[in-house]
């Protein structure tokens, strides 16, 4: 068993021994570019965390693992040309830095050595159910991202289905890393469900905690502009929940500022933010944080290995969900 | 074995049973969309050949001949993105009807059905090697796109890096498709070897073809604007040769048309188009085809099946190979 910064050494060793080609530069350096952005690397250890829950001898599950950081990395390359986002981590995005073009040939490739490292795990044996994984993963992600575009348009979201758009678009895909780090190590297939719904619920806690952090996150560590999404007019979970709970006046109020553009950034975010705390938002949205929180740990609770053995991955997860970064 | 309408319609109807997901509408329904402008299913129809050639039961090669039809349409959907082209096969382009956003999603979206139609042919034991050829065809077409994007801003490209440049963009695939149907079929890997080369050698003199297609062939019957090539001041090999074998009147006089917009684009086509003919382009263009054409039946020759197994696939690439539209 080895601790996160272990794993994260040995993501690094194994993604610095495995480079994209030289050529063309214009194709790969776009794809290195968003790799030294500072990425936590929390999907590959995940991976990595899910095989050493069943087996000793993680290295082998290293393919795997990189294969779901470059999934990861191209789907935010492809996200922030259709967000329009200028900024990843504080640095010009590959869109912005390059252009449109760069950013979605460099992240087609990225996505296709994602398919070659999960192709070169050793044991042949285990890729079509590996496949199988990731491949309902890949989908799922995209069809999310379809959903979070679909009800920038739409004015009556419901909060289920906003829950269900961000398990697809981004709490999937922590729960299929666990799940396909066990599958590299053999387990079987009520683990692999169990693992599976952990780190979804889990990852929906997480993106519950972002939608959280864009409005009241420290700029400087969260690497984002605070208040984007408000700026941007998204139907987060702020505001979801602020339609569902708050008076008529202040549904109205927060729609308007939703109907208007960012003329003067800081008085709407300032503004939003003041409807957001008399609704008492940040304490309700982390209630509802808690609650996928708690759901989740009774799918780790079941998986059928020892305890001790799950305690590098109980940390890391409970760690990163009270980040408040 | 079968004869290629046989075969189209075993594929057509392998596409209505497998049909995409109906929600969300707005990632599937462009899929759909651009799967319906009529492609002539070459790929899928050579990789059923490819399989042909050394087993009766073809069905089994259905989902890998879907699976390269899928990834062509990526490319097709991303590409015409990359290079703004508002029409495909005489229609609008999916980034035209819809939105670049669109163009992006819903081409990733076939990229990860590619993979998965792959994943689910019945013998698990060659999913391995399916992917290694499929991985690396994926790989080289995203290489050779963005050495056609990188031409364009070249002045000194040469004829053997174009040549390099259309056998990865789309003589690659091909190649692949017949390599992946043999692959289906337990071929061994010298004539893997050979059908691969055949199909790539076969396909850059389909590529040589399209070039002079686009200036010389007929717009009504091609689907495409005609001239679109010298509007865009792309680097064809008509262009090339032309810069290889002509004046340097000649040559200064091309390249000032190729240094001015298209405000007038009749008459820019038509200067441009005479500079070919004076030449003798198009004859020298058919030349360097049939180089490349008797390369690639030298692979086919040796193959080692029956000369009455490989009457099929013959036919249908030299019909192709003759084709005027």
């Amino acid at each position: 068993m080895h601790t996160l910064p272990q794993l994260l050494d040995k993501i690094q060793d194994f993604s610095q021994k495995n480079p994209f080609p030289d050529t063309p530069a214009e194709l790969y350096d776009p794809c290195n570019y968003i790799l030294t952005l500072g990425g936590k690397r929390l999907r590959p250890a995940l991976l990595l965390m899910g095989y050493e829950l069943f087996k000793n001898d993680v290295e082998k599950a290293l393919p795997a693992a990189w294969a779901v950081e470059l999934f990861h990395n191209f789907s935010l390359m492809h996200d922030d040309i259709m967000d329009a986002a200028p900024l990843r981590r504080g640095q010009p995005t590959v869109h912005t830095r390059w252009n449109t073009t760069t950013g979605i040939l460099s992240g087609d490739v990225m996505l296709i050595y994602a398919y070659q490292f999960l192709s070169s795990v050793e044991n042949k044996a285990i890729i079509a159910r590996l496949l199988s994984t990731f491949n309902r993963v890949a989908r799922e992600v995209c069809e999310g991202q379809q959903m979070d575009i679909n009800f920038e348009t739409r004015d009556n979201v419901k909060i289920p289905e906003y829950l269900n758009m961000i398990s697809l678009k981004t709490a999937v895909l922590l729960g299929g890393a666990l799940e396909m780090g066990a599958i590299c190590a053999g387990a079987n297939e009520s683990d692999l469900n169990h693992l599976s719904e952990f780190g979804r619920l889990a990852g929906v806690a997480f993106q519950i905690q972002d939608d959280k952090l864009d409005t009241y996150g420290d700029s400087a560590k969260f690497g984002k502009q605070v208040g984007g999404d408000i700026l941007q007019n998204k139907k987060t979970l702020l505001v979801l929940k602020t339609l569902e709970v708050a008076s008529e006046k202040d549904c109205q109020e927060l729609q308007q500022w939703m109907a208007t553009g960012a003329e003067n950034p800081v008085e709407k975010v300032e503004a939003v933010k003041a409807i957001f705390d008399r609704n008492n938002i940040p304490e309700l949205i982390e209630k509802e944080k808690q609650r996928f929180q708690s759901e989740a740990y009774k799918h780790l609770d079941v998986v059928s290995v020892a305890e001790t053995r799950k305690e590098v991955l109980r940390e890391t997860v409970e760690e990163f969900l009270k980040r408040d970064k």
